[in-house]
């Protein structure tokens, strides 16, 4: 199982909110690892991003797909 | 500093690779900690998410915002 | 009328599902046609993707659009 | 194999056209089959969406994952 | 014409710097106007959003669709 | 504070409408300025995009983050 994408992380479920609609998922990462993130080469230069450097990730959770294998 | 976003993980730049419009930068995250996700009640269904379950949680890269403080 | 996405289907609504925010609809693609993705050069070599090859092409469904023209 | 996305089709490669970080692959969608959307219950008041109705589905390329099982 | 999303800003190009396959372009919004943003209802609490408070509204350029009419 | 995403602009809350998961919050942009996109270049031939074309720029709510300083 391969997929297009370069994030996958493996997780657990902790709690399940079910709205009319969306519903909103909360999860234990099991294995940090790493992250990977495309941005324009502009915002690259913006942010002076070089290896050591420390960021946050920000990601909004409609972002996050979960797949059960 | 207040995102209006579930997911913030702290992270160290590993590698950036530049391209003419884009860059992917490959992160170390330094602190794993929890992820939200937020699916359609019909994909919850579909899966059929409670808690203990184990699952996949697929990013694709280009929405991973790195932001430094 | 030109829309910079390499995707449109011409699709008929099924059934609409109003929530307090957000709203759910089901349509029916009345052509199936092409569908274009961009992936990282990195994932392209992951998946191994070539002429040829099978895959699913999976969307959240907050990613489509409908237009009304 | 399950999706927390309400959107998967069944598609052929047919070409590949690998850049220096991105990567755009043409599909062929084998089975047309359904689609669905999420947008705010405002803009399907806006549009007026209804059953019958016919639309066009907008899709940019990048939130489109071709995953191989 | 009318697409389900909620913000549509009237712009004029300024710039176009073409990738091998993406490209980035600069756009001079004409009228200002409203924006609308959808978050969990968590990180609202989060932020204290309220009437009147200010705050930087931030968008990858890879979700901003330019149509032509 | 510096983030990799081309656009951020100055708002001001003028009313947040919560839901059970989900919630709309709407802005008055304070200062118009400037807008990027990042499309195929693909699509900027589709659209035959040149400096001084007028177009509207689409963005879904949901991909809209708000972050207070």
């Amino acid at each position: 199982m391969k997929y297009g994408a370069r994030n996958n992380l493996k997780a657990k479920v902790k709690s399940v909110q079910k709205g009319d609609i969306m519903s909103l998922i909360h999860f234990e990462v099991l294995v940090p690892g790493e992250m990977s993130s495309v941005i324009t080469t502009e915002s690259v230069a913006d942010l002076d991003l070089k290896p050591g450097d420390e960021v946050k990730l920000v990601i909004k959770a409609i972002h996050v797909l979960p797949v059960k294998e």
